[in-house]
């Protein structure tokens, strides 16, 4: 008795209060410094993070530059130096801003930003004071002060407390901006999860961001920027219902200052319009006169059964701030335009929805062809809100997502419809929300949430369509315009050689090259200022024909494109404008003509033609219409289209399914097709 | 001006501090509360884990019931109660343990325990609050207390301190344990990723445990123990000087309370001789007459450098608790049985290793064969400090190793040579440390740490060469049984016909059998008490030979063995021994005899029987001696070249330098063969 009295006394003699600085320098891989390789990245990383997003909500466009030196004290030590140009931090601001972990400005709001945790550059502080003891160096400057503070700065790991180790004012020659300089044990490379490789993909997504890299050689490179537009601030929203757990409700009641229910839902959560709130109030017989802390028990929960069956208006976009197509594609261009890829798909930006009450969307940009290597897997790019993930990929929903779509539909090699493809293919996909579940602190990886997976594969599908559109195009395109060039230049010849012969008059060939050839070709040329295009359609068929033409291009440029003849429809959301072009008779030829102001970031790459009223195989320089591509259909019924799709999919598509789609579209055709 | 002026001080405005059950709250798929299905299971496995931890604390046999039902206050809720016979938590602890996040015993301990965070239950606790509102019920009896303390307790996430919400005294109809009961929002499946396939897992690593399941449908299912010895409790240690950060090692000196850092240093750090101590001093240029905390700057770098570079005592196994191959292949047997494997490799343990200052071991089993899927790929179980590892495969480090190997030099399919090996096979592999590096506060992956990594090749590869002894003896021993049974019958009929019809007697067919067999064959039988084995060697050849016989077999065996005739020579700390048999004339044969103690857990399957003298393609029974295999030379000759092979792997193995080995045996071999 005795024995287990004692063990029980010594057991709780042992109980302690863990500090969290000193539980993440002990568990310090889950933050990211497993190693110094990756610790000198973690630390470049966190420290751009927060000057980028510092930049943003400043509304100025960011300057920041990275310097990684050698520091003689040590062999394996690093310097690492990264100042901006953000609005700078208040003296009294400094010290847990770098010396305490779970500290900081962005956690409690929703909105998007790089950081989220108040862990990241307090992290990296107290990573180079466990190995090296040396404190962060810390210079900041605001613009209504003369001179910047410079603190040295540790972290107590014990208490999780700042300690001020030294600090003087400081002259420096900007008006306002941080510098951190830190001495860490870490490891210098170039190549695959260095900091050149972060910057690379950082300045892809971020094309409004000039980002220099200063090397320990004393090579300096430089991203310039590609946009000189400041990204609108991600604004504070308030919490979505949808999603939302019941102590987080009851903790959204108990801080409302409202003194009723009913002025507290319609102010604290977002989405409640009055009508709704009538429904919700009557579905949880509550009032909507009691005061909101008092609502628990059962009552709490009709409320958030309530809430989560009535329809609400949808999340709103305003505080998430994607890059959009345009900027992604320029983004691409701008960083890896040295690779001339041959195609840049249209790149897709979806429409936000909500996870746990947090809205979140999917981008995705693609790749192809160029100096990518043909015979290995496809390079994925991985982003979340802005910033470059480069570790466990394997770990990751964007990585599920990717190897979850059967890229052999859409003309990639895959084995066994599984895993990464293969071809000259680069994926860029960005998930942006006002909460990124990372799978750790480190953030690294998205976690497997079933409502981020499944927009992650529309949105991947979406851009893989056209990466088929591209291919079949492609291979059609170079056998029909070989075709098409040997029957222009050889018949010519021959028939004057034959009439020369027989001393005959050169017949005309029009009729003969329309009935050999029997195509539609859609040709398009750029004007010399650069700002439109030039579509003309020809009909080499021997058959009179009413054409309807169909486009997609960046959504953003539907509103912005001025049309002759005018557009007979068009759907600005996806991107889609439609024509019913004049009947043409055999060798019949029209052209249409489309401007958009000088500014605007676009070329003849970014449009997808697609003609309807003639078979697939008859069309040369423009596809047939897709059988998911209905563009006189609303958006609702397209969306229900495509959701339905990703639910077969991730069912596990059968052939017969996939199948169907194409067949259907092919049969129509081919129907129709009688001549 | 006023502007940034204004922003700077908007920005600080918003600085706050997170509290971290706040933060665990938001980000909670970081602690394994992605989902429903996910959350359930990792409450049970928090709860089920420290009820394991503390059974072993109090050096009991532990006895964990778990009870899972649904709950009816709403649609997807779950109640789980998970009851032990540990030593009880003191009241005065409760609230702590189970209401508020980083607070523990195990955190600052050096030595194995499945929980080291002071997190886990915790936020179970904190999960339930946050979806259902339901305060835990926690009951707790200590032996010397009459009654037992059932508590209520919330955590207040905003404090991340516990809420006590009710409080009574409970008769308990036991002397001592604890029983924790939540209602969270869940999901309960059965297959992978189940509360049933953890607690299979535990099963298996845990032989000593006995746990029961009670299923929402009264399914009860009870894990038995198949061993009851109490695992000797894991020592705390003192941190060892390899791998120690110099903030580490700062903080050991300025908690230290001697009064000298000569006196300081032995006492709290492991390894430090007295005869390294003074190196360390002199390399260091220090006196040791210095206070412990005074040690600061450069000091304290020489005094680190000093330390990694002069040669201390390994580190201490006695803070880890590995299984031990006798009880892994128990653990296997108990809840794999039904599988009816052909084979289970002997587990290869391997001594302890250092990383960051904490010891590490690994451990591999493998099963093969029976009624394991032979077309799929292998199931690969992973553990942690006993604990199986059910989520994130893709980025654990045990992962990574298995795909490191080249499995197809063992006998196994895999394509390319990488990846997952397909095959009628279960990897077991454990990793045991007083710090086991996780990716996450999950805990459900090993971080890819190089030490880590490279012990576990190691492991494996020693496993995988058992593998293909097996896979080839197996093949082998088919094609010559055959053969020999076919001779040994047929020969004397026809030997009888003939002899019959030419009216002659039948001649002796020894020598022809022999001729024709031209093997050496080692039978194994087991005697009644089944505490042994009689080894039957018979040379089958035309030639008189000097064999020489090796076994390989569980480490712990070595020492309890009797052998008649006695062992030639063994090293027990790799399970091996040896014998030089008596010179065997054409048809001679000779017998040994091992026994071993009645309670032992072993049998002819735990033995690898190795012959040389005679090549490869003339044994039957038994292997030749792998190339790789050199019992004379001293362990760290051994280890010398597994290092090496190791590092082979790692660099990416060529196929010449994989076959060097086996053609270099093979050879030798060869050129010995002289009948």
């Amino acid at each position: 008795m005795p024995r287990s009295a004692t063990l029980a006394e010594q057991l709780a003699a042992k109980q302690r209060e863990i500090s969290v600085a000193e539980f993440f320098e002990r568990n310090r891989q889950i933050l990211g410094f497993d190693n110094p390789q990756r610790a000198l990245l973690t630390t470049v990383k966190e420290a751009v993070d927060n000057a980028l997003d510092a930049a943003e909500e400043a509304g100025v466009l960011p300057d920041v530059t990275v310097e990684i030196s050698k520091d003689d004290s040590g062999p394996d030590r690093y310097r690492v130096a990264v100042s901006d140009n953000g609005p700078g931090i208040l003296r009294r601001e400094l010290p847990n801003v770098f010396g305490r972990l779970l500290y900081g400005s962005r956690f409690h709001a929703h909105r998007q930003s790089r950081g989220q945790q108040g862990i990241g550059i307090s992290a990296a502080v107290l990573y180079a004071g466990l190995t090296t003891a040396r404190p962060a160096r810390v210079t900041s400057k605001v613009e209504e002060e003369e001179a910047a503070h410079l603190l040295e700065i540790l972290v107590d790991s014990q208490r999780n407390l700042p300690k001020v180790v030294s600090e003087k004012l400081d002259l420096w020659d900007r008006p306002h901006g941080t510098r951190v300089e830190l001495v860490l044990k870490a490891k210098y490379v170039r190549g695959r999860q260095s900091p050149l490789e972060y910057l690379r993909g950082t300045a892809i997504v971020n094309p409004h961001a000039r980002l220099v890299l200063v090397e320990p050689d004393g090579t300096r490179i430089t991203f310039e920027r590609a946009s000189t537009e400041v990204p609108a601030v991600s604004k504070e929203v308030l919490p979505h219902p949808y999603g939302l757990e019941l102590g987080e409700l009851a903790a959204v009641l108990k801080q409302s200052k409202e003194r009723s229910l009913a002025e507290a839902l319609p102010k604290r959560l977002a989405g409640v319009t009055p009508r709704a709130l009538k429904e919700i109030l009557a579905q949880a017989a509550l009032s909507g006169k009691e005061e909101p802390s008092s609502v628990q028990g059962p009552g709490l929960e009709r409320l958030l059964s309530a809430l989560r069956s009535v329809s609400l208006l949808p999340p709103s976009a305003d505080s998430l701030s994607p890059i959009g197509s345009i900027l992604i594609k320029r983004g691409l261009r701008n960083v890896l335009g040295e690779l001339r890829p041959d195609f840049y798909a249209p790149p897709v930006s979806r429409p936000p929805k909500i996870r746990g009450g947090s809205p979140f969307l999917v981008e995705v940009g693609l790749v192809y062809g160029g100096s990518l290597p043909p015979d290995q897997p496809i390079q994925l790019l991985r982003f979340a809100n802005r910033v470059p993930l480069l570790f466990q990929q394997g770990a990751c929903a964007i990585t599920a997502a990717v190897e979850s779509v059967d890229w052999r539909r859409y003309g990639l090699e895959q084995r066994g419809g599984q895993g990464l493809p293969t071809g000259p293919c680069i994926v860029l996909v960005h998930v942006a929300s006002t909460r990124i579940p990372f799978t750790s602190e480190s953030k690294e990886a998205v976690a497997e949430d079933p409502e981020v997976l499944k927009e992650l594969q529309l949105a991947l599908q979406a851009t893989a369509r056209h990466l088929k559109a591209h291919i079949s195009r492609q291979v059609r395109r170079q056998y029909a315009s070989e075709k098409f060039t040997i029957i222009r230049r050889i018949l010519p010849q021959i028939a004057e050689k034959a009439s020369h012969l027989v001393g005959k008059p050169v017949p005309d060939l029009a009729p003969v090259i329309t009935e050999i050839m029997n195509v539609v070709t859609l040709e398009t040329q750029t004007p010399e200022n650069g700002a439109g295009l030039t579509i003309t359609v020809t009909n080499y068929t021997p058959r009179a024909r009413v054409l309807e033409l169909f486009v997609e291009m960046p959504p953003e440029l539907v509103g912005t494109l001025v049309a002759t003849p005018a557009l007979d429809g068009s759907d600005p959301s996806l991107g889609r404008a439609w024509w019913t072009l004049p009947k043409l008779a055999p060798n019949g030829q029209t052209q249409l003509e489309l401007h958009w102001p000088p500014k605007t970031e676009c070329d003849a790459a970014d449009f997808d033609w697609y003609i309807a009223g003639v078979d697939e195989s008859r069309l040369l320089g423009a596809d047939a219409l897709p059988g998911d591509w209905d563009v006189r259909l609303p958006r609702q019924v397209i969306e229900a289209a495509e959701a339905a799709e990703v639910a077969s999919v991730a069912g596990g598509p059968s052939a017969e399914e996939e199948e169907v789609d194409y067949d259907g579209a092919e049969k129509t055709a081919e129907l129709e097709e009688d001549d």
